[in-house]
């Protein structure tokens, strides 16, 4: 671990729309910022999704910022009345909120006289002590407010935004991880991997069945730790294991 | 609505995996889920993605349970030491858990000998006091506690699983949608679209961006009801608000 880095670093990602929930809208908000935070050393801890409703958004916001490092919101802060999340956030932390002299310069740079409407005036509110989250696709801010940070829907744009926002975050050391393809079905490799887990203490083993269109049930397992030599060293009782149960179900075939 | 008829029923899902929550794994169940359950009449009102964890899954089942009609989950139920689904249920549930000589005599069909090991053997733990959820892809059940579906993880066997659960749900009155292309960038609906939301406040009015490559930025406005009449009025406000902003706009060009 290098000086001054922190062991584990966590997330909470809370995604907000109704149309999320009525399966209208397939989120492709989740997998995206799973795999980011990964891959920069933060460990996502807990997803929720929840509707356009004042009183779900401030629950959720709560509950998730008071045990992650950091949280990240996607949805609702575009220009119709649906679009309740910027007030929702501002209730959360229960603080004002107003149109931002920052924000409003951005959209008056970018729209002009009549097109400056009230519905596009709504994006520039933002709640007092905010930070603007700008990005390079869409001239309507995010904001960071404490530890939270409050993105767009549009994959597009909110992917565009943690570009932004990625630079200024505390990461920890980067979760590691190594597949091992087991060409067994999950049922014959259980038993033994639990014995592996249980003497890797420090070392996630995870099992994935998969179908493999030509050799039928297969499973993939995943190592997981923070230290290399850790993971090396269950990676490889792991490779052992699958050598012996191999030869065994042969044997039990032949 | 038809007599006896149940206006309004709820949903949570929690699905269950650290795999998801590293990004590994793209989850394909809350979608699918979210409109299947729609399609039904029932509204999913909350998702929560947590860990293989036992304390965040007894923490997600409790608060979940406690306010929708039904959960479903996903994930965790398979023969490895990291599928704690079902044990976490049982603590959550405060039941003791232990091999169900149903899903003994399942798995003892399938599996011959040495084959129903202990680690197969681990998908026979169900919790005391519920029924098996059966399907027609994998022997290993799922199960029902009390409002809670308990569901694989894998997509194809998720999907068989809740074919099975549906017929078994009470349902409420469908929830009617229509999409109307509004031909007009969001911001330059969102007055108009907040006026006709307050004049119809039976009716759900959703406000979705999207980019048309040849025409650019357009919005679809989904209008919502479980009332075909109101849904219709509300639609049809829609419609004639869009000819005047369309024609504001095209002035406004010209």
């Amino acid at each position: 671990m290098s000086e001054g880095a922190v062991a584990v670093v966590t997330a909470g990602l809370l995604v907000i729309g109704d149309e999320i929930l009525s399966g209208r809208t397939k989120d492709k908000n989740i997998g995206y910022i799973a795999e980011y935070l990964t891959n920069i050393g933060i460990d996502l801890k807990e997803v929720r999704v929840v509707a356009d409703d004042e009183a779900a958004i401030v629950e959720a916001l709560n509950a998730l910022r008071a045990r992650c490092t950091y949280v990240f919101t996607t949805g609702g802060i575009g220009p119709t009345h649906d679009d309740i999340t910027a007030d929702s956030v501002a209730k959360a932390f229960g603080v004002s909120i107003d149109y931002d002299p920052r924000a409003v310069a951005l959209l008056k740079a970018r729209f002009q006289g009549a097109e400056l409407n009230e519905a596009r005036m709504r994006m520039t509110r933002i709640p007092a002590g905010a930070d603007l989250v700008t990005n390079k696709i869409s001239v309507a801010p995010g904001f960071r407010i404490g530890n939270v940070f409050v993105m767009a829907g549009v994959p597009a744009i909110m992917q565009a935004m943690l570009d932004e926002i990625a630079p200024t975050l505390q990461t920890g050391v980067k979760m590691l991880s190594e597949t091992v393809r087991a060409d067994a079905r999950e049922g014959d490799v259980g038993t033994e991997l639990a014995a592996i887990a249980k003497t890797h203490p420090e070392v996630s083993i995870g099992s994935y069945p998969f179908f493999d269109a030509e050799q039928g049930p297969n499973t993939n397992i995943v190592v997981r730790s923070r230290d290399a030599g850790k993971l090396a060293a269950a990676k490889q009782a792991v490779e052992q294991m699958l050598v012996k149960v191999r030869s065994a179900l042969a044997a039990g075939r032949g």
